[in-house]
């Protein structure tokens, strides 16, 4: 509460870049498991590969949700407006994560 | 936020009152799990009965979630003490239940 | 495939053994969590016991299917009978598992 | 069991390119995360689309499991060498999986 609109600005702006450059990365992970399939690699070791790529994405999505609350969430509720749909919303997002 | 004092708190009961039931029906099905692998029941009915008590503690969890949402961090936020705790402990909440 | 007959029963003895002692304790995490919810004990320690809870009981799926693997999947496709079934019949299981 | 070599490797290489086609589809989700991410859109809608994602993964790690099953696993039991540490090894990335 104490810091001030341009702060919290450049920490939005820094949290967008950080979860661009983790999805370019799941991109690649993405690119790099059709290789290994294109070239028959051990099942097993494609699957330790999709293990990694499921948690690096369920990371992403815990920031992004995080950010949510952090923001859209706290916003709406400060404002009085819109509090219960908000919230009702972000339950209904972390269900799907979970059981996702 | 049209609701008096008294219509939460009987929600705040009566949801209090449906988490004890589907605890005890889910203390239930861990008795069932028992005597299923004491009579040797065929591992794969077992295993069936074990995703449908791991999906019932999910629901538990999640209406668990929603209500700290819409009570404890809601209040956090509107008296402006301490929000980025409450929101910061409640993201750590919904990492451990991503991740179990 | 060098163990003698009575050295595999006892290990399926003492595995169902563990397996129900492990269910005993997770039948006392949901008493336990009856309490918590009882007393009105803070939302996020009772959801910190709802993800114990919830990975204690994966882990005992994860034993129960490796047990599966190791016996029946094993035995069906030794004997060369009803293997295809036994091993969609375990994929099922392992879906369930990961979706639930 | 009564399949010829020829169907089962025929059946092999239609699997592959279904999986290479799931996870090009995957890796155009990721993209589109990022599009979506870049033009700031709803933090809800972003994060429905993450766990469209990860349950498309999931589905390619539940068909990448279970070809393992049918094979390389089959394989191993039915030549009697290896048997032990293959089940050791799929239950070993089946745990993985249901814990990402």
């Amino acid at each position: 509460m104490t810091e001030t609109t341009s702060t919290r600005t450049s920490g939005v702006v820094a949290s967008k870049e950080r979860t661009l450059a983790r999805l370019k990365r799941i991109e690649g992970q993405a690119r790099g498991l059709q290789r290994m399939v294109e070239s028959e690699q051990y099942c097993i070791d494609i699957l330790t590969q999709v293990s990694a790529m499921t948690s690096a994405l369920e990371s992403v999505a815990l920031t992004l949700l995080d950010d949510h609350l952090q923001h859209c969430v706290r916003e709406a509720i400060a404002d009085g407006t819109d509090a219960d749909a908000k919230i009702a919303e972000a339950s209904a997002a972390i269900a799907r994560l979970v059981r996702s």
